[in-house]
């Protein structure tokens, strides 16, 4: 409960901060984060006092597991009787001045905000999604032993992995035997992304080709996916000898996630793709000197960029031609796309209690996708590497 | 390619009746529904004339899968003077009068409409949601064949699933197992659905008290779930005898839904129980009798409703208490929650091409949840039932 009512303080510090009134949290990986309860309803947390937790459904599952008092939403029309009695004294506080409220506008769908609009007409709305993010960006000590867990189970699962994996079966075989593992573990079935369409269910698993296949993913192996109706992920494609197989999968246990990725072969690599792998896990060694509080995150990504640059592999490096994403990593906890993201432009200097999950990738069209990732916390003094899965080409 | 063309059509002819000037879509599904073409970008219909899909990523693969013309996107800002251009004929047309243009507010974030706002600063937005999700809501022959075969592999599963069930499993253990083989055979991963934060992978399967906890999913039957972090669907509870095991489990192959629910018992049920599931049978017969052309939606809910009454069940059907559903069923196509809803206030007439899958279920706290799902394609003459799994109290 301390925890929940930690992170409470912290938003509110924050409100207060950017002369905000409040903050309207619908989104549910948000509820979760600052109730522990995922049921729907609405957040309300006033930049000073008692947060109140508004619930559609289920009232008995919130009352249940939320540390923030839980009051019934009934009517929508008896909700925007009680928000009035609610903001009451904040409009008291702010005489003529609007209050200005933020909620989540990088995923609240706007009939959402339109309904807020029209119960609360007298305020001002703002974006909070940024506020949100940056406290989600620094976990606490028991957010970091659940990602701990994850990491565990998906380490289990990759040593799974490496013994099935075979010659002849195909990507779909591959993953979903990943899944099935995973599942088992308490996979909740999904890994949570905030960007709007972005879906991911496992990560991917794909060999040759079809791992270089540029695809609508905002990362830099997609996959080719099963049709154009799921075009990303794995594919029905046959696995082969000699090829790079790229194991990008990872879980969600007990809502944390981790992110990681392994390149194994069948026989052996190409010598040229080979040396791909190896620059990248130069790379990630490279960039592990420099993760300590204080670096500021584009220069990880620049970095990494000089370093593909000087092997000659500028044009493979996180994806090939108009398809390379310009990024080298990005934060997880409950969502794979949180904070920071490792970018030119993300000028946050790394803080003790960030997750970020780091991604050196070369894609060769037509020949397959090699790279590393590894999930790493960042401590007081440097790093510790979440992922606990063998390094190394893995031959099989 | 003609197929994608006709809905373009029926767009356009239902943007002019709305004296709408355009219409801009954006998310992943929709654009998969006008063009083929799952991509990220931005696809502009205008309410006459040739349509264009402008994508960010990825520009090769949408050029392959899109039936409409495609253009890379390029920066924003360069995508905001190719709008200007090609909103140029509309804005003459228009004179003095401001463009009227529809985005899908249901699921747009407000973000993403912002954006469009900076870039377009002379334009109206509308709502469009109800527009694409009414014409989504009659099916082709293509559709409804890519429906019958995903309650092929589903039938298949349950089939699996029966003989699978034992005293001692786990709802996961079991649910892993469903999912395992409908992946095998080309399941996407996960079950889209519409709705703010609801999250669907392949549905639930619950027994006993577990399936009767009430949840925040907007269903009859949520389920309990792994954790407060993943409050619904399967969780670690044992399955025992004599208890109803309640498996509503779709599956989506190649971008579209089946939903479907079997009651199972190892053992017998006990006398009430069994006779609630008959009242559930009773009704989707009953139901099955009104399913043509002109029957009103509402009225098949509100039908069935005066069953659930009628067999003294009233506060046990669709969920129990404060957290009672108030509908009977729900259209499916490449998303779970798609029009029509029978429900109260949808006066939607039943039309050919309309998929429902249609659920009485009655919830008994503490007990369990007893019911059967069906989906059914509407014809000109009557119904084609979908679901081609066996019906009845399923003893093991």
């Amino acid at each position: 409960m301390k925890e929940y009512a930690k992170r409470i303080e912290r938003l509110q510090e924050r409100l207060r901060q950017q002369a905000l009134d409040g903050c309207m949290i619908t989104q549910n990986v948000d509820l979760y984060y600052f109730t522990g309860s995922m049921q729907t309803g609405y957040l309300f947390v006033p930049s000073g006092g008692e947060a109140v937790f508004f619930v559609r459904r289920s009232v008995v599952r919130a009352q249940d597991e939320s540390a923030v008092a839980v009051e019934p939403l009934g009517s929508f029309r008896a909700f925007g009787q009680r928000l009035a009695e609610v903001f009451a004294p904040l409009f008291r506080q702010a005489g003529s001045r609007k209050l200005r409220v933020a909620a989540e506008f990088d995923v609240l769908p706007v009939q959402q905000l339109q309904r807020l609009e029209a119960v609360l007409p007298d305020v001002e709305w703002a974006d909070g999604s940024t506020v949100i993010r940056e406290l989600r960006m620094i976990k606490s000590a028991a957010e970091l032993a659940l990602i701990r867990e994850s990491a565990r189970v998906i380490d289990l699962a990759f040593q799974e992995a490496f013994g099935m994996l075979r010659a002849g079966m195909t990507e779909l075989e591959l993953i979903s035997g990943f899944e099935l593992f995973i599942r088992r573990q308490g996979h909740i079935g999904l890994m949570r992304m905030r960007g709007y369409n972005q879906e991911v269910i496992t990560g991917m698993v794909g060999a040759g080709e079809a791992a270089a296949m540029p695809s609508y993913f905002d990362g830099p192996a997609g996959g080719q996916g099963l049709s154009a109706a799921s075009p990303q992920s794995a594919s029905r494609r046959v696995i082969q000898s000699g090829e790079p197989i790229l194991l990008d999968v990872g879980c969600c246990i007990d809502g944390y996630v981790i992110d990681q990725t392994r390149t194994a072969v069948i026989g052996s690599l190409p010598e040229d793709l080979a040396q791909a792998y190896d620059t990248s896990e130069r790379i990630i060694r490279s960039v592990e000197e420099m993760l300590k509080p204080g670096t500021v995150c584009e220069k990880l990504y620049m970095h990494s960029l000089l370093m593909a640059h000087e092997a000659g592999l500028s044009d493979h490096y996180m994806g090939y031609g108009a398809d390379q994403v310009k990024f080298l990593g990005h934060g997880i906890g409950l969502e794979i796309d949180e904070l920071p993201v490792l970018a030119k432009g993300f000028s946050y200097p790394l803080q003790p209690g960030m997750v970020v999950a780091i991604e050196p990738k070369f894609t060769f069209p037509q020949r397959g996708v090699v790279g590393i990732e590894n999930s790493y916390a960042i401590t007081d003094t440097g790093f510790e590497k979440l992922t606990v899965t063998r390094e190394g080409l893995i031959k099989l």
